[in-house]
């Protein structure tokens, strides 16, 4: 039984990208009876879903958290939804730029996150880590990533998947003041439960979670 | 050729909405040929859906542009995206809060708008109007309409449609210090341009408007 | 019966300055039975205080409020403090950057303003013209003329002062999207409030409205 | 030679404060070949400045560093300027309210801290931890702390101080969905290296580091 955990190389002029920092650190990690696989992906559009589709082949999962950094969020942010839709604010690390176009041409507007993310999000914050819901994963590499894997998980009925926005970590915020942070400490141990309370939970919470705008 | 322009009733214990406001004010105004028909829906998951049936019924448009408010914001905010999801943080003005529940059981999970959204905001901001895009309408009312729609629409090919999330008026705002404003006069100058573009643009924009994350 | 109001110059790449066309809008407009008098100064250190001396010698007011732009906030803003310290982040227009230097070597480390900034903020909200007040001024050329004022002010015990922070423009934040603003007409409509507040009010009103932190 | 370090109690509906968690690590620890004494203070005004009286002649320090909790701050943000006011927004832990009192009746306006901020800032950050200037101490218990510490000081020149607002932890923020934070080893660590700066610097960096409002 195992767990693919996938991180993106740095991007945006960063040395460090925490969203492989904390998989990396659970790589070989046995959580709730499963084995953790860590795999670094290009922040490159395409190509970030060619890794994902070796990774995939290799590991078979039965659960795989996608990560990615998301500079300005204070949080571990769950995502709950995937967008059809590439529109790059910046160049990719391969330098390129797609405005507009689909991820995968013919493929639904969007795919929602499989997680138990309400349930997760609760126990985070029983467990004194923040974390939170997020309705939108962006329009860049991330949100590419997600919408490429909910799309290879909807035909495969058993494997669930979702999507963790990561914040910076203190030693990045140390360059840009005014950006929330958290250490890579506290990430790890957020994700680590995140996957406990995912392969312990059929039925997520019936809670509230919504946003007004 | 008419365009349905719809606003929201005060929710949230405010005694005003920007969108009804807003809508009102354009009501039976002509806008690049054609004619604007303002209607107000409650703020009521379900019934504002029936509202927007009828006034569609009503009014035969070419173009619907959906409005709603959206404390928090800044400017005028158009958003790109609707998903099949209620999950209402707060009661709408019935009482009823859903949760984790379709919009419209078996629709795709998200519809796109189908307006020229960045030449909108190019123009608003060439005029001096402040706009930007949005990825996210939320998961309440707003997000609801604007689903509801949309997959309306999706069987109207030649009709299209979008939804602009407006800030809080000033008066609101007053009560809510720290919260950013624009006044009635701004949005309703802004929401004619965003008509006009829309009326006169066949093929948007292509230039970069994403967001990373 | 004079009231003295001095607006900036644009600085920063700004080709407009609220402070300026919100002064010079009241410029020879009657308030609570004073004349309003509009001066604009230069965004430089020193300099803005030389013209406000002349300012002030030809104007002999019994009042002055001086205005200032400031990117980031959404209303307008009444300081309640002038520190004695230069620091400029920026180079002023005419390119000078002290850093860490007194104002006026010698004074006080601080000045308070004189103006009745509670009542002021009270009865804009009342009338539905967004206010807060604020702690601090910064430490560029806005709370160099704060400073400055007030000192001068406290050898004339009859004539009170203060400074208001005004949020861009709309046509500003147009080009810096994220940022909230205001309309000039906003602006303007709260600043004669704010005199007439500031020349009827003796006392200000004893209600909480400090910071935390 | 003692360094005193103060940290407050709980207070606003939180059961624990960074402030007095990171003192009292540091207690009895040597930096720089000082020894570190921690001592809690009352998060209320007067009881809090007598306990300082307290503590300043038991620990009879050539440096005080007085820690606070500053909610919304994202980094260890080192005050600049303590002023001579309260004006409290919730109600002290004993229950009082100041409004528009000056700290100590007939003292200066303000006091500048005596810290040399700039080093300890641009240090932080080299070493990767999160850290910004502050103009702003807020109007309550902290800013009342700190004005009276400075008070004191300005009676003893060879001895300096200042004051460093503390984010939530996140343990606190996993209950305020939306506040940054920064986990106790953080800021200890950053303390840690602020008492280093502090004692090995004579005279503070002479670089930009300034607000524009």
């Amino acid at each position: 039984m195992r767990v693919l955990l996938t991180g993106f190389e740095p991007f945006g002029g960063e040395t460090i990208n925490p969203s492989w920092l904390a998989a990396r650190a659970l790589d070989g990690e046995r959580i709730g009876g499963a084995m953790i696989v860590a795999c670094e992906l290009p922040c490159v559009f395409d190509a970030a879903l060619q890794a994902l589709d070796s990774a995939l082949a290799d590991c078979d999962p039965m659960l795989v958290i996608a990560l990615g950094q998301a500079a300005g969020r204070c949080d571990l942010s769950f995502e709950r939804v995937a967008v059809n839709l590439d529109d790059a604010r910046i160049p990719d690390n391969a330098g390129a730029q797609p405005i507009d176009r689909s991820v995968i041409a013919g493929a639904p507007a969007a795919h929602f996150g499989t997680l138990p993310v309400k349930a997760i999000v609760a126990t985070l914050r029983q467990q004194g880590i923040p974390a939170s819901l997020s309705m939108s994963a962006g329009s860049f590499v991330c949100n590419h990533l997600f919408f490429g894997l909910m799309h290879r998980l909807a035909a495969r009925p058993g494997v669930r998947g979702g999507f963790v926005h990561l914040p910076l970590l203190p030693e990045q915020a140390a360059r840009h003041p005014g950006q929330p942070s958290l250490p890579l400490a506290t990430m790890v141990e957020g994700l680590r439960v995140a996957i406990e309370v995912a392969l312990a939970t059929r039925e997520d919470l019936r809670v509230a979670g919504g946003e007004i705008a």
